[in-house]
């Protein structure tokens, strides 16, 4: 069942010892949201808690600074940022997926697969729900919470980047901001800082790009070895991805990455007008028109061919590039 | 003799034949606060130009769009986001140098060589000024207008990442969107798109990294050779300049540029404690606490040693470094 802001609000007042779950591979809505929230209720003399089935990221771990883990039976249960009941992963989800009485997201993919569902998917961040959340229950909003949510929202938006801003967006940040969020060091520790893995990664996916059809396409592929030297990680690959689809005039980008199990994992991002999702397809894969994904098997050449000739179909499909 | 807001509001009124002056290397500021003043101006029945010493970068071009370029006798000239007469280019500065009647910037360095100048240093871009300036002259901002307010406020802030940034910047912002501001459009091409010889010369530069002192220190040196074959220009390395700071745990972060006689250009970045500006110091040069720069001589690697020796005093200075 979908319930407002204010039921939300309501709700919340009249419950103890609750328990907030973020998602796994958790990023800095799902945990700044989280804290943000922990905080106000622990503020208002409730006891809470957060938990998530993998480790905080480095980079985000003062999320939690100065929160104590309390322990208690929990009374209610809240998901905050997860779409779907997967996403919590397979330790949360074991204990408790039946008894979640509450979801507060903006992924319009939202399953609501908990007891009531608070789901605003205008919001860029599931942290601009919880700003609007605090102002109703009229918590305060301390400089620590301004930086959980404030955190949440400039990570969800690649720092106030992505199309899914809004002007209202802008209008919290600046609010967070004269609320005291600390946005000056968060901008430089969230957003111009490399990890020495990602660096070392970003080198060697950068040498490994190769320009295609006039320029059209740029594709970049990571090997298990690379991978592994690098000592990065998923969520960072997942960045990697977006660096072909991001030199000028290329219309399609595309990322390869050697899986454990020698399979070819593709991601491809796509500039209007080519479709992601239809070049995927025709590989086995799917996804969105601007971001998909697909598998591929055999060599890392033979990978390559198979997705350059999907490539290449569809941008003679589209007439951007004339047979001949 | 420096003016307020409305006293600039006021004098605007009464003037015609208005013509505008951007800085030379032209970035999305000058123009984008030029082009919104000049459509706001034209819009209102006045005649008004933007001219600069340097041809507008490719990515800036849409600032123009429409606007017809007129000819007239000026007769009251402004230069916008100005720091200084000499940032006018030897061209403009012949021409103009003595009948600047005013200037509109936020630099805090303003020279003030300006018959009046409106300086608000507290404002992150000039386009916030314009915009401020606009609402007092109760001009309509329309969507074209807010493009080019938009343009100069996010650029000037790396789209909202710098310290520059206040709440009021972000309010700004959001009030443009909502005037009609092509905000994904303009994030896309000015912070997700990479010329094609920025991403030749990121990729040198990413390969040319050497890290020091155990991860405190990372430098980078571009050759004559990789910068004419990457096809960039000083814009884009500068933008490259700042990549060995990014690096997680460095402290010093340092870019080496060949010049075209022969020299050495190093461009010095800091984490605190460390200070770019004393590090240059003793090497000739100067600058800011975070960024500063030097000039030095010899082959490569000499000046690579004459910089490390440097950097690694400054770092045993502020005990970073343990010598022994």
């Amino acid at each position: 069942m979908k319930i407002s802001l204010s039921e939300t609000a309501q709700l919340l007042k009249s419950k103890d010892n609750i328990l907030l779950l973020a998602h796994k591979h958790p990023d800095g809505d799902t945990l700044g949201s989280s804290y943000a929230l922990c905080r106000a209720l622990t503020g208002q003399g409730k006891k809470a808690n957060v938990i998530c089935d993998d480790e905080i990221p480095k980079v985000l771990r003062f999320l939690a600074n100065g929160v104590e883990p309390l322990l208690f039976e929990p009374e209610f249960i809240i998901a905050i940022d997860t779409a779907d009941i997967k996403m919590l992963g397979d330790k949360l989800r074991t204990l408790y997926a039946s008894k979640i009485n509450l979801c507060i997201d903006h992924h319009i993919s939202n399953t609501l697969y908990a007891e009531k569902t608070m789901l605003d998917d205008t919001a860029a961040a599931t942290a601009e729900i919880i700003f609007r959340l605090l102002k109703e229950m009229r918590t305060d909003i301390t400089p620590s919470i301004a930086d959980c949510l404030y955190t949440g929202v400039s990570t969800d938006t690649g720092c106030f980047r992505y199309s899914n801003i809004t002007s209202e967006t802008l209008r919290i940040a600046a609010e967070l901001i004269d609320l005291g969020a600390d946005y000056a060091r968060l901008n430089k520790e969230l957003f111009e800082t490399k990890s020495k893995s990602f660096a070392a990664l970003e080198r060697a996916a950068l040498n490994s790009i190769e320009i295609h059809f006039g320029g059209l396409c740029a594709v970049l592929a990571v090997t298990k070895e690379m991978f592994l030297q690098s000592g990065s990680n998923d969520e960072e690959f997942d960045r990697i991805s977006a660096l072909p689809r991001q030199i000028e005039d290329v219309l399609v980008g595309a990322a390869i990455r050697e899986q454990k199990n020698g399979t070819y994992k593709v991601s491809v991002r796509t500039n209007p007008p080519m479709n992601a999702a239809e070049i995927c397809a025709g590989l086995g894969g799917g996804g969105h028109v601007n971001a998909a994904g697909c598998t591929l098997e055999g060599t890392l050449d033979e990978a390559k061919e198979k997705l350059l000739k999907a490539i290449e179909a569809a941008l003679i499909s589209e007439k951007k590039l004339i047979v001949g």
